[in-house]
């Protein structure tokens, strides 16, 4: 469920909100490992505008249709403008079983990977809100002359408005990945979320931890050469809104991994490993513990920080 | 999906929204002969209120419990109130075939048929919004003096705020009834939807219409003979938030029909008959016609008419 206000602004583009609205849902399917099938659309309207159905119908329908993902009943009422997706899907039967990617199949020792990129949707959404300056200068390195148009901003905030939804990467990891989810809350909350269903599935004594490399995390980000690393490594961290995946899968598996990678065009990051110690840690290039990211658990505690 | 302001009133009690949410939905699959499996809810809430959560809850599981459907997932997040379920039902299958029960399968010459009773719900809808007195002193005949807490119009609010879905008839008239939808549009309008969408399967030179007689519409509505007769009228056929069932089925079903009613525990009255002649028609105890239903087609004409 998608909120004006709450989850984009009032003046969204409504074809990347149409966009949007069913690829958070798919994100959804493709953490499980699912094939879309169909989906239902519920849209409270506080006006008809034939110009704004008929945009977000396009960019909704666009993605739809990529998708194979049908359309299959729904409503519309009057009311404040809320979008409502709710989107089914298809996990391998095996042997009568479904077999869906979860979140609670993470063990010691596998090593912890994140799809495509980490925290660009924030960076723009925090410039968008006022609260970063907007970059009118920033360049591609090898790409010539300051732009007034920032390519590096214009890139984050299509990943903020217009996220890709890793269905491929999604379907290409069954039978490969102990665990996934999609990251819409931010990596370290979300691999807490990763860590503590599967604590809870082990039966473990004490909960899962992980190390992250600083160096893989930091490069995470595709405008992180340009902005401080403070920032940077605050957005990767907590940033949210990102609609990756976050997936483990044992270092036996880091070729099929790559394969699968690489026959679902989505790149792939190798950036940590699942620990018999609780908490998340950071480690340098050396392999030394940089500190604890409690701090970096939630939106809330990034805003605090940032005030 | 249901939204404060439009579907309910602000103040509107919990425990009896969590229940009429899911109810409306389960409605949708009566008139498909579906069986009820699970459904999903997203919420969205202008503040956390525990005491407003967990009435809600219970209205809203106790009629999924005793439906046997399963809430299976969605999403809860802030914004102005609103209830989106997405509720999904099993339909018979006969040879691999699926067998749901449409609106389109009404032919010239069938019985039609609403359970339960009609017009209740706007009469107290019209009362609540202050457009007609509360009644202080409305009686049921039988029951002795008059009480200043009308039994009728507190029956008449259940029927608007907790309506019943007729699951069990609706799986009861599978193989037996040839059209069905549920009226929560208003009898005439819905009627013009199912007789719509028959024509369309018949591919009718003309759209095919129905006759409905007078005294069987008005007996429909438990309040009727406390009320005017051209208020029942207007409640009864134009009324809407019934959440009925209207259906068709051949007169050489009349038995099944009814023991198809008996079986389910829901009363089921004959109140015409489908024609070839376009157009809705209201028919006096001799079969006189008493004039066409067009100005009973919407909620709108409805409004206009008391205005």
């Amino acid at each position: 469920m998608l909120v004006e206000g709450t989850h984009f602004f009032p003046n969204a583009n409504p074809q990347r909100l149409g966009h949007k609205a069913l690829a958070v849902n798919l994100s959804d399917l493709a953490a499980c490992g699912a094939r879309p099938l169909a989906f239902t659309l519920a849209l409270s309207l506080p006006e008809v505008s034939e110009h704004w159905l008929s945009d977000f119908s396009t960019g909704l329908f666009n993605l739809a249709d990529a998708h194979h993902c049908t359309l299959i009943g729904g409503d519309t009422t009057r009311g404040p403008l809320n979008l409502c997706i709710t989107v089914l899907g298809e996990v391998e039967v095996v042997n009568g079983k479904a077999q869906p990617l979860l979140r609670s199949g993470a063990q010691v020792g596998d090593d912890i990977y994140v799809s495509g990129h980490l925290g660009d949707a924030r960076w723009a959404l925090m410039v968008l809100q006022g609260q970063l300056e907007r970059p009118a200068s920033l360049v591609q390195p090898h790409l010539g002359p300051p732009s007034q148009h920032s390519p590096f901003f214009a890139a984050a905030q299509m990943r903020l408005e217009q996220p890709t939804p890793r269905v491929a990467l999604g379907l290409a990891l069954r039978g490969i990945a102990h665990a996934a989810i999609d990251l819409s809350d931010g990596l370290v909350g979300d691999l807490h979320h990763l860590l503590h269903a599967s604590s809870t599935q082990l039966k473990t004594p004490e909960p899962l931890g992980a190390s992250i490399l600083l160096e893989a995390a930091l490069g995470l980000m595709a405008a992180a050469h340009a902005l401080p690393q403070d920032l940077v490594l605050s957005c990767v961290l907590s940033g949210g809104d990102d609609y990756e995946l976050l997936f483990t899968a044992p270092p036996s598996a880091r070729a099929a991994v790559q394969a699968a990678a690489h026959g679902s065009l989505t790149p792939v990051t190798r950036i940590g490993t699942v620990e018999a110690i609780p908490g998340v840690r950071l480690l340098d290039a050396q392999g030394h513990e940089l500190g604890g990211t409690d701090k970096f658990r939630s939106f809330d505690h990034f805003s605090n920080q940032l005030a």
